[in-house]
């Protein structure tokens, strides 16, 4: 299905410039075929900053954008193409008549990274095939195994079997205690959209709850896939956000069983989300098992039935934003 | 302008897997609301893939996709907004009428890197703001300064100079000495996308010529922005590029003077221009201000006259390029 487009591109925005000194100079030799280069560490830097690519369509049939935001060690590419090769949601929403922003979170993709430890605190984390098994449910905690033809996926999985290495492609390195960094900056992206749909999805969940609650009114909905955390909102905050309308859809998949790190997740997640009811706001909890929809891994935008999924919650935006 | 779009996306490819192990565990918070955990960096990773996002016309006019391929310390955002906010080349192609491949090369932006010295030898190269006022000719090498005011531009620069500290927030890591790695995934994505048309800049430059040379009559033509190399390419391989007909332009912006480094870059691919002419093969070389178009920095994709430079590439692709 064809769309017309009116503006495509990428930006960054946020961050701040530090500057460096002190460290030692070195020599190598950067571009093939050209003499070996003093390479000087010191000077001035951009980091901290986020990146956002964009589509805009010429008439698009939704007042709002639709801003997707990826999970930890992902980036924008979560909304890309599926690692089997077919269209991502960015994509079936455009194709669906939404504008769509697409970014990396600051330190990820082509939002950059800074040096450490001399800019960011710590290492790196990178995340091994073996931890994505353990904490995305493409099977069992023991099925992993080095060869696809080795591995136990779940007898219902929708996750795209044979694409799992090809998956493991687009993860990159992140870092811990980044959150108010990175908040910051993805403050400041729907400060620049202005009113907005939010698409999170696991690390982003918790991001895109607190943008919410920073933005009151901005943010006109949050869809939630798998989120890994809750808003740090106080009462009054939460009163706010649901005095405002904003509506909350959280969408989990399938296969749970053993999982102790998701449940307490998924707890932290629903005593949030009653907290908002009570205060007399909007929260929904999409079960895909209960809703008849079986065998979603952590990422229902990349399962076979993605397609299913995105027309749910497009529909869905459709009928209940405003 | 508006375009009509079929299909829009990313995906990665090439690289390998590899297995780490006696790494020590250690334990970190990684979601925000979350406990800490226990982070394990042994395990299978994902290494040296590219990262490349297509977006394909309903109806393109010209026959071949062009790819857009990123300098060093770059990614394929290269290719999309100018740092004052203007509409990039990938918007100006898309059009007019082109189908257009923008990637990230291996180690860079969403490509991902990996954990060094571990995978990667040796540490990266943060190429700092005083380093790119050295090398991209937006003013006289001693004009740098911290506060934007108090710097020096050239007085016919096209650069966009209030631009500068935002230009900054897209450089990313780089390392030295993956020549080999990142020229494999370029052959890998030429071989994928077919007959194709590079726009290559800086870096790739080299790239770009060796891979023509390396996929004879594939690669229908090469532009290339201020290359920093040529290919390293033997007499027998420069003569089954001529024959082949792959076209080559090659484009200089202005302000050289006092260039050492640039100075070399230069001689280096006209001396590769030289052999393919002799070998009656095509070479056409651009000196912007020698065609009467002054100020150009070392980015003529992010100038003021970037829809300029635009229009001249698109007209000879179409005219010249079957």
């Amino acid at each position: 299905m064809t769309f017309s487009v009116r503006a495509i591109g990428g930006f960054h925005l946020g961050g701040r410039m530090v500057e460096l000194s002190g460290l030692p100079v070195r020599t190598a030799r950067i571009t093939q075929g050209g003499p070996p280069i003093e390479i000087d560490p010191n000077g001035r830097f951009a980091v901290e900053q986020m990146y956002v690519q964009y589509t805009l369509l010429s008439a698009p049939s939704f007042p709002y954008p639709v801003l997707m935001w990826h999970g930890g060690g992902q980036t924008g590419v979560t909304w890309e193409d599926t690692p089997d090769g077919r269209p991502g949601w960015q994509q079936r929403f455009l194709e669906a008549g939404f504008d769509v922003y697409c970014s990396d979170a600051v330190e990820r993709g082509r939002a950059s990274w800074a040096k450490y430890p001399e800019v960011f605190e710590g290492e790196p984390i990178f995340r091994s095939q073996q931890d994505a098994w353990r904490m995305f449910r493409f099977g069992p905690l023991d099925g992993f195994a080095t060869r696809h033809e080795d591995r136990t996926y779940f007898a219902n999985t929708e996750w795209p079997t044979y694409a799992t290495d090809q998956y493991q492609k687009q993860v990159v390195a992140r870092w811990a205690g980044h959150d108010a960094i990175t908040q910051k900056a993805y403050d400041e992206l729907v400060a620049k959209v202005g009113p907005c749909v939010i698409v999170s999805h696991s690390q982003s969940g918790a991001f895109s709850f607190q943008a919410a609650v920073n933005n009151p009114g901005m943010v006109r909905a949050v869809v939630s896939l798998e989120p890994s955390g809750p808003a740090l909102a106080d009462d009054a905050q939460v009163q706010t956000l649901s005095d405002a309308g904003t509506r909350h859809v959280v969408i989990w998949g399938d296969n749970f069983e053993g999982h102790e790190r998701w449940a307490l997740f998924r707890r932290l997640v629903a005593d949030y989300g009653a907290r908002i009811s009570a205060a007399g706001g909007h929260w929904v909890n999409w079960d895909l098992p209960q809703m008849g929809i079986a065998g979603n891994s952590h990422f229902p935008m990349m399962d076979r039935n993605s397609d299913l999924v995105a027309n749910l919650v497009q529909h869905w935006i459709k009928d209940n934003v405003q």
